[in-house]
């Protein structure tokens, strides 16, 4: 069963990767058909990535962030349970579980990269390049950078442990449209990681990739989005084990 | 369970003013990744605000707005019911979820400064720093400012209060997009607050959080978003009292 | 019951033609919130406000468009059933809904007008004050825009009278996608009336109301909105009736 | 029951082509209410087109789309299953769902040039024209083109086999918004056929039909449409019959 789980994270987080790096290649890689500024087109592109990726990650609860699993783990709740069986959520089920992610992560980055193959080989700028994997800040301030992907990941991670108690039928549209309103509502800082598997395992792509004319991958700022993710997993995780509000 | 319901609001209407507050933050506060003209943008970004808010405030029927709670009251209905119990809407009921609401209203605009605080730091008109946290006019005129208020929010609270006629399972998602409708289709005069906590709490906190470059609060305006949904609300519940259509 | 009917279609089409009528408003009239072009803005608001008048019609199965009850007439189905009863879709039960249907478009539309009191008072070209009323085409030939009106009709009323075979568990929102889509796809050339009484009551409207600086109602015009979609939607009927596909 | 499934394919795809191409001529298309870039709403549209045609199309399981027929064969799995009975989904099914497919998607095309052709009637260039019924590459790349549809294939059918395994309630939604998500996220360089009928069905219906100014079919990339689907869906049907990760 944990193999079944490391499988089930990785093939959504490549899923999730593929996606999400796409919608920023399209929108900003010369000569797409989706090129020019536009958030919203970024946003629905990053929670249908989740949407998705979700439905392929279903024999493992669809964690595809280890921010999910830690605050699922300091809370106190199982990664997973169906009729077939529980992961009940131990410390070596989760490396498992970060192992799926960051390799899904990888390779997702790799075949956006395919797929994008013939507009990364225009020319553009190194930063505009990284950005298709990577986020970085609007305005650097590790500070308050690590301050906003904390926030950020505190509502996503929280509206995952407490989601349950609200009757619906929709599944995973639901963590989908969350998504889709994290981006377009806390994402202006800093391009909204909240998920350190989506920032660090695309910025090795990134650095391993022969891409013509890329840059620096940037590794000064690439703890933010994998430190402030967690602070917000444990702060959402305690609050709800204090179980006020739950 | 009242305590609960309390701190079930709190935390439901701080989500809602987090996200609400951001994304106006991000289309217009400058050097965001959103910035730019983008109501539709907005339109997501409150609806999504919704619906993320509602998942948070299970536990008291996720009201996140005074206006809906005096809908619920005028109509003479219960404002929560579950398995576990009943708040069936008196007056001291409705002060608790009032605390509630405009308590987790300023919590939720401060962390939105939060936030986005390096980009309140930079210069920009004193009307959109004020903007991010409260409505205003397109064209300022008091009677027909608090008519489109009152139109707009009449729309909202009926909805809630005639939606469980028809069969569905999306569950919030439902009044989401009910918000999203209202924003895009009666938006346009006031910036459709249609609710009094999503107004006067975050006026508040613009009043008394150090932003620089702050100008007025607009104090002379605060008395319309919340008179005119108090208006829609109760007209909203006399119509259904009535028994027409329902 | 009919008189429930009647004031459920009542109720249900005044909310979509105040929100549809709405995002017109707020895209085209100067000086509001969304002003400027955005036929994506356009399409949401109208299919929420499509959500939003079908939830508030819930005692009449919500056909809120003639073009609707005159599918269903001619497939030979009934208009409404649940446990409570039947309305079985006789003629006479069919002018009870148009009554509605007509009488509610027209109360929605002069809401409409209040909502955007002061901006319709703005100087404007006559026809942007006419479009938040009615539709136009965007190139004028009668033959061609009754064929878009009824090909467009077409889909709509067939979606209709055959969801019922596929299950869902969304409600409302079906119908409202479907009219997302088909303003995004068929309403390029003349708006997507694809109902008569979206039409003909808000050009009524826009007659007899007061407002500064309007033009001609353009009546010429006025019977291609409603002669396309009564074809399309007899053109579904009869289709479903020979069962092929169904 | 086959006769069933060939009309129910047929329908189906003459909606999801009527719609598809209907949102690109829309935007495309000189003088529509919908022109100016906008890959948002194209990604709307499609994916709105898909939701509208499964519902058509619920007595066959709404393939729609010969990858999705490839995807099931090879995975070893029903076409289609329902009270009334099953298609096992021999080489001979496949067949009939194929030649609904490719005629559904040639009506579906004539008819949405007769809903716009007074603006197919304006001076354009003869690329745009084509444009609205057939897909054609960013850059000029037949491999990489190929990589980028068989990629994007992959994504929809991978998801179409393995859905089921998660529970929700939303239906036709689901297909419908992941096809909004691989638009938005890997249309970019060959703006997404991932889909043999949807492609080749338009380009024999551009090629027959009196279009004004109308210039080539562009018979030399019709393959890659074709093919690039058909290797992804193979891709897809194959993984899953591994069973890893399902």
């Amino acid at each position: 069963m944990l193999v079944d789980a490391f499988w089930s994270e990785f093939i959504g987080t490549a899923t999730l990767i593929l996606l999400g790096a796409g919608v920023v290649a399209n929108v900003i890689l010369p000569k797409n058909k989706g090129f020019g500024p536009n958030w919203l087109l970024i946003n629905f592109g990053w929670g249908l990535a989740v949407f998705a990726g979700v439905y392929a990650a279903h024999a493992s609860g669809a964690h595809l962030n280890p921010a999910v699993t830690i605050g699922l783990w300091v809370a106190d709740k199982p990664f997973f349970e169906n009729d077939l069986g529980l992961i009940d959520g131990t410390f070596g089920h989760a490396l498992v579980y970060f192992a799926g992610q960051f390799a899904g992560g990888f390779v997702g980055a790799v075949v956006a990269w395919l797929a994008y193959k013939k507009h990364f080989d225009q020319d553009a700028d190194p930063g505009v390049k990284l950005a298709v994997f990577s986020t970085g800040p609007a305005i650097r301030s590790y500070t308050w950078n690590l301050v906003t992907e904390a926030i950020a990941t505190f509502v996503l991670v929280y509206w995952v442990l407490v989601n349950g108690g609200t009757p619906t039928q929709i599944g995973p549209l639901g963590v989908a449209l969350v998504v889709v309103g994290i981006g377009a509502s806390l994402g202006g800082p800093t391009g909204y990681a909240i998920n350190p598997a989506r920032d660090l395992a695309p910025r090795v792509a990134h650095f391993l990739l022969p891409i013509p004319g890329k840059g620096s991958s940037d590794w000064s700022y690439a703890w933010v989005p994998v430190v402030g993710p967690i602070v917000g997993a444990v702060a959402a995780g305690c609050l709800v084990r204090t179980g006020v509000g739950v």
